[in-house]
Parts: C-alpha cells; sequence; structure tokens
C-alpha cells in the first residue's frame, strides 16, 4: 500500500513537471496553473462546467510573432503588388506609391484605412478556394526577415503549451484575431490544435454566386466585420454566445476582449503576453507602431492581470530554439 | 466461438433496431445510413476524416415547427407591441398599423421589411444579456396556438435522433438559420445538444460599451447579417470554414446551403423535410408564406436529394406524442 502510494506521489510530481514544460516557475505559471486547478475543482467555490470552459486568444503577437510587420500584411501588399499591372489607377494613389517606394515612414504615417482598400481590392474578384490556394503557396516559401525561417515556425512554443494544457482541462480554444479568418485557417490547426470553426476574425464580404454551374463564394473588396479592438467582443458575442472565463492577448487592441472577459462573474483569468526580449524575439510595447501595448499595460497593472515577461518567464520561445 | 458470434450478430442487429427509431424503414432512412456508413468506413472511397465531417441544419421547419408563423416572429411581434408606448411616429407606420389590427392578409402582402425595422428598434438599446432574459421569460409561458404547448416542445423527434446518430458517427452538427442567434441559444443545447458556439444566425448589431463602470454589449437597431438564402453559404464560410459534407433543410431559404453543400467533391449529403402531414403537424408547401418549399423541391428532384415525406417517413413527430 505504501508503495502504491510512493509510485502515485511520483507519478503525480512528475505530471506537475510537465505542466507548461517551457515556461519558468514564477508567479506566471503558478498563477496559470492556480487558475485552471479552481476552476475545475467540481468542489471548489470557483468550479466551472466544462461547456463555460471558453478561453479565448489573440493571435499577432501572442501566439506567434508579428514584428516587423504583421506577416498577413506582408503577404497582403505583396498581392496588391502582383495586382497593380490590372489597376493603373493605382499609380496616383498615395498608399500605392509609398507600398512601392518602399516608403516605412511613409506607410507608418498613413491610417490602415487606404492600405486596407488597396488589399480588399487586390483581392477581390477571387473565389475564396483560390484565395485559400495563394495563402498556403506564399506561406510555404514566404521567409520571415529575421529567423530566415517559415512565418509558421514562428509560434510561441509556451503558448502552444498552454493552449494543450487548458484543452486538457476541458477547456474550448478560440482565436479572436485582428487579422482575417482565411489567413489562420491553413495552419491554426496544425500549429495550434484550433480548428477553423473556432477561429474568430476579420472578415472581408463574400458572395454567393453560380459560376459554370458550380456554387462559389467570391471575394468582394469591402471588409464586413473588423475584428479588433472593440470589435472583439462582439466577434465573441456573434460566434462564441458566451463571456470567455480566460483571455490572453498582448496588445492594445486586445484592450475589450480582456477586459469583457475579466468583468464577467466567477473568477476569470486574464492575461497579457509582454515583448521584451530583443535577443531571442523583439522588444516593443508603448512605442510600437505594430502590437502597440500602451493602454492594456496599465490596465493589467491596475487590475492585476497576468503580464507575462518574454525574456524571464520563457524557458524559450520557439521550437526550433537549442 | 460460434456463441460468441451469434451473440456478436444479435447485438449488432439489436443496434442497427435501434438506429433513428422514430424513423419508418424506407428510401430515406436507407439513404441517410448509407451515407453515414459510406463516408465513416475508413477502408472505402468515400470516406471523410472526422474533422471534415460537418453537419448544417435550418432550423425553422427542419428541426422544430415554424406554422402558423416563425416562432421567433411571434416573439418579436409581442416585443414591438410592448415598445410601442415608447414610439408615438409608429402611429402613422403602416407596418405597425397593420401589426396591431392583427391584419395577417396585409401583413403577408408586405415585404419582410418594414417589419423587421420595427423590430430592430424595439429591442434596441439594452444589453445582451437583457435581451436573453427576455427570450427565457418569453419561452418560459408562451404557448403554441395549436397545439397548446411550449415552443419548445415541437421540435422533431426524428431530427433530434438523426443530430445525436451524426455526432456519435464523429460529425460535428451545426445550426445554420434564418433566425437570430440570441433566439436559439437559451435552448438548443437542451434541445438539440448543439452548443452556443455552433449556432450560426441572422446577427443584429451589438457595440461594445461601458456601463457603470462595466463592460457590456448593447443591441443596436440595424441587421448586421441575413443568414437566410444566398445568406447561408456565407454565414458558413464565415464561422465554419469549410465546405459541409451534410446539409439538412425544407424551405427555399435552404436552396443555396442545399446546393452549396451538394457540389462539394466527394460524397454528399441533401435532404430536405417535406411538411405533407396536416393532421400531426401542418401541411404546406409550394404556395405557403412561412416555409415555402418550391424552387428547393424542384432541385430536390433534378438532384436526387432525400425529400423526407413527414407523414411516411416519420414514425412520430413530436416526444410528446403517444
Amino acid at each position: 500500500m505504501r508503495c502504491l502510494l510512493s509510485v502515485l506521489l511520483l507519478v503525480s510530481s512528475a505530471a506537475w513537471a510537465q505542466v507548461l514544460p517551457s515556461w519558468n516557475e514564477g508567479d506566471a505559471k503558478t498563477r496559470v496553473v492556480a487558475f485552471v486547478q479552481a476552476v475545475t475543482d467540481e468542489k471548489g467555490k470557483d468550479y466551472v462546467p466544462p461547456a463555460a470552459r471558453i478561453a479565448v486568444f489573440d493571435n499577432d503577437g501572442t501566439l506567434w510573432a508579428e514584428q516587423p510587420l504583421y506577416f498577413q500584411l506582408v503577404f497582403m501588399l505583396e498581392q496588391v503588388k502582383a495586382a497593380a499591372p490590372k489597376h493603373p489607377e493605382w499609380q496616383d494613389n498615395p498608399a500605392f506609391k509609398a507600398l512601392m517606394a518602399h516608403d516605412q515612414k511613409e506607410l507608418m504615417k498613413m491610417s490602415h484605412r487606404p492600405l486596407l482598400a488597396l488589399v480588399g481590392i487586390a483581392n477581390s474578384g477571387t473565389t475564396v478556394e483560390a484565395y485559400d490556394l495563394a495563402i498556403r503557396d506564399w506561406l510555404a516559401t514566404a521567409q520571415h526577415p529575421k529567423f530566415k525561417r517559415p512565418y509558421t515556425d514562428l509560434v510561441f512554443q509556451p503558448m502552444q503549451e498552454l493552449l494543450a494544457y487548458l484543452r486538457e482541462n476541458g477547456f474550448k480554444t478560440f482565436i479572436v484575431s485582428g487579422g482575417s479568418v482565411e489567413f489562420m485557417r491553413p495552419w491554426a490547426e496544425k500549429a495550434y490544435g484550433i480548428p477553423a470553426e473556432q477561429i474568430i476574425g476579420s472578415q472581408q464580404q463574400v458572395e454567393y454566386k453560380v459560376r459554370n454551374g458550380k456554387p462559389v463564394l467570391v471575394r468582394e473588396s469591402k471588409f464586413a466585420f473588423v475584428d479588433d479592438g472593440p470589435g472583439k467582443p462582439v466577434g465573441i458575442y456573434r460566434s462564441i454566445g458566451r463571456r470567455p472565463v480566460a483571455a490572453f492577448g498582448n496588445s492594445d487592441g486586445d484592450l475589450q476582449m480582456l477586459q469583457f472577459t475579466a468583468a464577467g462573474e466567477g473568477r476569470r483569468l486574464a492575461l497579457i503576453v509582454h515583448h521584451d526580449d530583443a535577443e531571442r524575439e523583439f522588444a516593443y510595447d508603448r512605442q510600437s507602431h505594430i502590437g502597440k501595448l500602451d493602454k492594456a499595460w496599465d490596465e493589467a497593472k491596475a487590475n492585476n492581470w497576468i503580464v507575462v515577461s518574454m525574456k524571464s518567464d520563457w524557458k524559450r520561445i520557439f521550437a526550433f530554439e537549442k
């Protein structure tokens, strides 16, 4: 009997060591694990039944890298360039001119609107299947400028472990991203274990048409929904219909999703990933054009949300690290 | 050994008898079962891996009754009446006048637009939680005029069995309804085993606001998305991101969803429920204002889709039948 007990203790401490192995022991990991234990303890006061265990994750900067430019934007801008010969009217468009001149400074000064307008037009008229193929083709060959690797290698290993850990504990995991659903669907299931139907994102309008007797969905130039900032709780309401119990983000675009989640009744988890590791990844926050973390950081401090330091809380960032 | 074999055969024939028990033996049941066996047979040419086993169901008229008036419309029109004192400007509105006069004929002559406009205004300004409560309250007390029972009793028993049968065979089941998501979420999980996040429907605009320091979602008067007719494949694309392998409907509003599903590569199932049982439920098709089945019926015949006769294919329609 004593022997059995020893074995059980051994197994359980081994299991503990295996939880979130790429996370250093410390406040962030301890609080995440404590939250999961509390909401899954059927006899505890914080118990949450499995159906309500909804966890939402921002993608860019939270589950994978986003510097020096959102990866989807790199793809989209290449699509704009490729479509340029069919659009002579773009030659006088300031956004197009800045883009062709690689005038990063000018591009940063602009609002996103004129760029998104070009992007929308560049991809309109094609079927959703053709667009999906274009994304897959690009992802198969494009390389990140700093890491010289496919973009899909740049998913954060500790977050992959966190997703798996939550699912093992009965959570349903969703992506809620400012990026478009189409761009995530081809690789998110393999990378994160999140199927297409659990990805919420921005949406370009599509229209149902019958072409050569075959029903197809054709992309239009307008955006139907922008899933960013205050759009994130709206996207969650539309697609999930419940207030999540846990939310994970990294920038001001996630602020309302974190607020909306944290304001629910009962125990909640709100976590922000802070990019403070210039050596292994990138270091940026309040002053950054991409993934700006300013208001959400203040709010995190004021409300005691978990702020993860990539530098000190994560043993490794990418799976390809030694 | 022979004994074991007999037992196995017995078990397997008992299991067969238990499949879709409220369905009469016949062409419809045989074809549904043959489809499920084909796509789940790992060695067969029609095999579909579990992740791609997406089945989509219309709600009104397919999973529950819809006559003499869509149940949600009954609720909404009561909401309009309740909001009338706050909207003196409605007194000159033809749709409102017809509604208050119970002028069914005049209402049927109108397009849905002026009625939906009233509905949108009647429910705007409240939080989504308050709206959810109003729906639950109404469902708890309202009774169907013919059956004198709560509307939620009017779910079709054979379709509940079909949903469960598909899920037992690895399918993920979704509702894709012209009705609004909010109206289905409070009861669909219990009635159909379909969670809130697998319900696609029409959407009124909601906006994120902070009221008294608490983040809430507030309903606006405009519709953000109408999930009917050609909107259904669009809703499927947005929320699921894959072409379903099986689709179930009952009216012309489901035509494009059925076409879109049937046109996919590999084996597909398209099924229409035909309301031809005036005694046990209602009988209506080509001439009906509610749940009109005309073009979709022709298409079903032309393409050999399954057409279920409620009268002859279903042993019983409702669970409360003797």
